[in-house]
């Protein structure tokens, strides 16, 4: 295929994307048709195209056998075996165990039995305000982050359905659940509906969060999809066993917010905050008495950074390891945990008053956001007794206001006021922009007239099935000359030498929320005079023909 | 206010630092009154300034009750609550607890108590040797990092008495103490003493720092104040219960040490040490005999780093998690620590002489200076049997030795021989200064002149009360022309345009030992030749009259 | 010694390493007398070099006691003492031991005894394939990333016979060993082999690795030298006390690559892999059968990351700490692992078919290649029991066509494609590099004619007996200048001013692997056009001289 029939294709696929009505309800299936003619047209010379082969089509593909993420809708072969009782503990035969008492049942059940409790969790692209004047651009569930708590007891039967609100595909995986989930809402397109039922017969606390396949399941929850699911132990823990219970409860979660993708692989957060706000309970302390028995189910979301827990002026009395009543330990000043790793933690408000600080003693973090307080009074009449994990919400007026006033906005993908543009001076020729964690590195570039831009792609889960993963493309979609890459497995490259002066705007097709700009200025230091020359020439008849064209092209993809 | 009032001030307020003849005892409290009033003004449109007034003033304003660090010298609410037996259990009733027979009491005991143990430690900045060439200027503990090992026993009442001889105020956080701290030594004015008592009821290996309230807490420790603090068990551990001892009891602390609070922040330490001295006892190997039970009392400091400490050619025999007895493993090759976890760790001297590596086994860390061994041979006749985890100290005519010859010197807040300026070409433009982890970044730049110099606060916790937290300025204190900003909160940014050849330095007002640099350079590259212009036209006149004015400005804030 | 001098004995010292017909068997005697003579010249003014005397030479010398590695053959003194029953728990008196049942003996066997168990390992410098188009050049044990896995039972005496078929020396390091292992094989020439015999009495999931002495352990390791050894318990884990056995054995290492020393030592890794091959069980998934039992023998290698293994739709029926069947923890959605740390993992694959992916939690590393899956279906007719850690190996027609066809090639210490030169500007004038982590950076330099370029030795671990450790220097092998720094030790500097354009290669001559790159532009932008001026003028007369004179030098310093 010539390069100018590739640019073509590319506007469309452009045009696909900004033009076209109905949200995206696949990853770009127009765009893993294309891949693969690409990898058939260079298996002789690239290493990686063979391999991308084999896995999808040889003899041995494992895809084919069982997709890493399918539609399946059809009665499910568990289903079709000989029927077990679904409490009954399960072996390798599937029949009557013996010796194997000790161990609860999976989490297995037929999708036709009538849950427990059940829980609809909304996911999508969208703000949230963090405080100190901070408003992220990232992904949400319910417009949170961290989405709701949900909270059940030991063996429950649950169901949890996910609706995608949001313009790209997106999933769920819930670690509470010892039995497949993926198949069930592992990749919900846009618009879609799916859910999922299983029993939760191993008490602890549980982290949950966006999986949309391959690539996708990383980066999604880099950008905020996640929240907690605590699963109640049917006999409590020595507190309980004590007589006693909690006065206070506060489910906690530790988790990071990134200003750029590569940051976000790089583990470089920006923020790291506790329940979705920066130091929120050192803005509203947690009320406590002197005496109250306090619980807190800790998870730490992550995804890169580890923390241990600590509150100046206590020691823990009992703290039991992923939230388990067997996994106890005594005494101790911090618990370690690393991303989704979990702790319940249990200790007393000593006799004299005061704030006690809550911190992540990883003090780089602390310093971020990750600082709370309790403030123990006798005279505090009344505490809140349940203090859960959700990120705050707000009207859409006051995120109306946020927007307007916040004093930085921030993005992992698309370029905001923060993102100062990255200066390439003439003597350097040459630029390189890294495709890495779903977004452009630097996401704003700026270099003289004449200079070779190179993009490179670093992300390298580039194949599952159904999904584009970490495949990517550059493609413009303003400025004066047009330019457009093919699709970029690991390690390959796109050049592009700008002569004309101005912005240029691009983005990923097949992750069209990927956006990134280069300015190009004159050498002789004119830079910013032209920078407004947005050039129309080819949006308007193109955005005519693909109003027509594009129709027919999607209804044949999608089918 | 206009900006020349406020420059006026600003310079005021240098004076006020570099004049006043004593030290400063509360952090800055003309800077407090000042940014109040800062907040009022801007309310309108910075949504910082509202949350901020709010936190303060508001109704609901929490700090209003229990503010996180207060100088609480009145009697104790709960000493006026009716009278309770320090030693028993205490429960949410606080009467008689039935059914918590397992569990100690906390901490807590009336100020008045006799201890069994009395410390005092004394905190400055100041100056330590690290070996190898390097003397690092940061914060320290009895002149050491880390501070002395504090060894008590379970149930003994402990009294730390905290001196601060430094110019800035400091406190401690002491992780042994399962009751109220923070009000008794959280924040100590410069030339202050504060005491504490507690009574030890959970045995363990607990880590104490430095921790003057806000974002000072986490600063203060990632620039070198903290110790080691053990409750020794009242019936000792599996090896005492088999009617054994340790030959070899090493007390270790591993820590890290930065070069920029950038670095400190992001967790990029220069170097990683076991008791203050690179590769400390591979310089001076700790001596046993084969067949000696060693025991290791294992503090990781971090502050930001986990440590997987390992010994090559040893298995460990029993390890207890953070210290307590009944957190006994077996076996195991490793253990993991986060930032203040600890552990206790039993082993054996094999039958073969040599050397028994120490070593963190995460190598990036181990490579920059954790690394120790234990020398085994027949022929040692005497061993040391206590190996405390206190930093090196010296003379000093020592210091003032090393001072001479160091081959660096390294501070993570103030410019030393290491920090190379950060050069900006002429095509840039403008450069960006972070005000980050108490420093700025890069220290120091090099710019064209007229060259826009931008600085941007991203430091974020701006606030709590009677601490200045992460709120900064810049002020210039040398250099041909003078600047200075209004106080930043998070991602705040001040710009000033440098128009005249010349070396400016400048400081943050509200913590004075920030300090930076910029170097502004004839763009036709005769940069150098003018760089010690320093311009004393503002310095004498303003001195003067600051003799005059500044007494009175200080009584009026202070009181 | 005059600068001419140097040059002259620096040049000698090239051809040594470039033309001796016989690889180096010792790290660099030569070097290590010569920066002994300088030690001696500055330790008036050097305090480094002080305390390196006191170290070496001084009466209380730590390493003429028990150097930290040694060449030992004689008969051991452990042998000399009263014989002790090799079975027999050994306490501090090595007699009757009462009261220490419950311990195990350590791992001190005669070397006499006859193992039950032997195994050989190669270690050598060399290139493995990583999938997805990238080849990795670094360091390897039998020509794989990671080397064999090693299985054996509790109580077994194992022989290890370590062979070098590399160029430098290599040696190793047993986690199973609760015995001295250094002395036997801690540092081996090239072209020799040495074997050390234990006892495994603690059961576990181990470490081994390269570990030649000094800087060089950890260096070694984050090189690529690192595998498995399994110490399997006698009586199993709960799964056999139910009377039940694995159905699927899974050996998972988790391990990261670097591409510059610098990488490596600040934890910043590009790909993180299970087993060698990035995303190796995505592309190959492990099969399994609804209600098999599976295991997992997890070592996370690092050496630098945390990581939280979770496998999607499976919470653990049980896991081990560190492999001993008495640590052991119930349920969990993760395991938390440190460098080499480890666990061991039992679970059940639920009822329901489908794809269950293996993930390390920490996502950054997730997306850098620690992904791989489960499928499990009824349909499974034959899986394999028993899945290694080892690293792929390719035939050597394979490898040929990997290098010709590698979309990238990646290297911590030498120049590869990837390696974008870092382009200093005129107006910068001074350029640096650092030499860290056995490594250059930037490993490629490109600056302006007349610029001053200053290397600088960040690393720290300067000596142990034996091993050139921390110690670089510069030398160029090619260009139209020649310059050569002496050694340096940590934080010395050399500076060379570049006054012909053109390109300039360098090494260490220490470390001969280690290379970099200058390239000198003409700053009016002819760049480019005498980069092949090769400059032959020297290299011809001095092979020809050191063909003669170096056989005299070698056999001296050797002797």
């Amino acid at each position: 295929m010539s390069r100018e029939k590739w640019q073509l294709c590319v506007l469309l696929a452009i045009l696909l994307v900004f033009v076209a009505l109905a949200p995206v309800s696949q990853a770009c299936d127009f765009c893993n048709v294309k891949f693969m003619e690409m990898q058939e047209e260079k298996a002789e010379t690239s290493l990686q195209a063979r391999e991308i082969l084999d896995l999808v089509r040889g003899d041995n593909a494992p895809y084919r056998v069982t997709p890493l993420t399918t539609d399946n809708k059809q009665p499910d072969k568990a289903d079709e075996q000989e029927p077990i009782e679904i409490l009954q503990p399960m072996n390798d035969k599937q029949n009557g165990c013996t010796g194997c008492d000790g161990l609860p049942p999976t989490s297995y059940v037929p999708q036709d039995v009538e849950p427990d409790k059940k829980f609809t969790l909304t996911l999508k692209e969208g703000d949230v305000y963090l405080g100190k004047g901070v408003l992220y651009s990232g992904f949400t569930i319910d417009d949170k982050i961290p989405g709701p708590t949900l909270i059940v007891k030991q063996n429950d039967i649950v169901e949890i359905e996910v609706v995608n609100t949001g313009k790209i595909p997106h999933g769920m995986s819930i670690h509470a659940a010892y039995t497949q989930t993926s198949k069930y809402v592992g990749q919900i397109g846009a618009g879609e509906t799916k859910s999922i039922k299983f029993k939760v017969t191993y008490p602890g606390v549980y982290m949950y969060h966006c999986a949309p396949g391959g690539h996708a399941i990383p980066m999604h929850t880099l950008f905020g999809q996640y929240g907690m699911l605590v699963v109640l132990p049917d006999d409590g823990y020595e507190l309980e066993k004590r007589g006693e219970k909690p006065d206070v409860e506060l489910y906690l979660i530790q988790h990071e917010m990134y200003k750029t993708g590569k940051d976000a692989i790089m583990g470089d957060p920006l923020y790291v905050l506790f329940n979705g706000q920066l130091f929120r309970y050192v803005e509203d302390p947690i009320k406590v008495r002197p005496g109250d028995n306090v619980r807190i189910y800790f998870l730490n979301v992550g995804p890169n950074i580890i923390s241990t827990l600590h509150i100046v002026g206590v020691v823990w009395d009992h703290v039991y390891w992923q939230g388990h009543p067997d996994n106890v330990f005594v005494g101790g000043q911090t618990v370690l945990a690393g991303p989704s790793d979990s702790w319940v933690i249990d200790f007393r408000i000593p006799e004299d008053e005061g704030n006690y600080l809550l911190v992540t003693h990883a003090f780089g973090s602390a310093t971020r956001g990750a600082i709370g307080a309790f403030s123990a009074s006798y005279d505090h009449e009344e505490v809140v007794s349940v203090i859960l994990a959700d990120g705050p919400t707000y009207t859409e007026e006051e995120l109306a206001e946020f927007r307007e006033l916040a004093e930085r906005i921030i993005s992992p993908y698309e370029p905001t006021d923060i993102d100062e543009p990255f200066i390439i001076t003439p003597e350097q020729q040459k630029a390189t922009v890294e495709i890495i964690g779903n977004s452009f590195y630097p996401k704003v570039l700026k270099v003289p007239v004449g200079t070779e831009v190179e993009w490179i792609n670093e992300d390298i889960f580039t194949y599952a099935e159904g999904e584009f993963a970490g495949i990517h493309d550059v493609a413009a979609t303003s400025g004066p000359e047009m330019f457009a890459s093919p699709l970029l497995g690991h390690g390959e490259k796109f050049s592009y030498t700008f002569t004309e002066v101005g912005e240029y705007e691009y983005i990923c097709i097949p992750h069209p929320y990927m956006k990134g700009k280069v300015i190009v200025y004159d050498s002789d230091e004119k830079s910013g005079s032209q920078q407004a020359s947005f050039n129309m020439w080819y949006a308007l008849p193109l955005a005519l023909a693909g109003m027509i064209v594009l129709p027919i092209i999607i209804r044949k993809f999608r089918s």
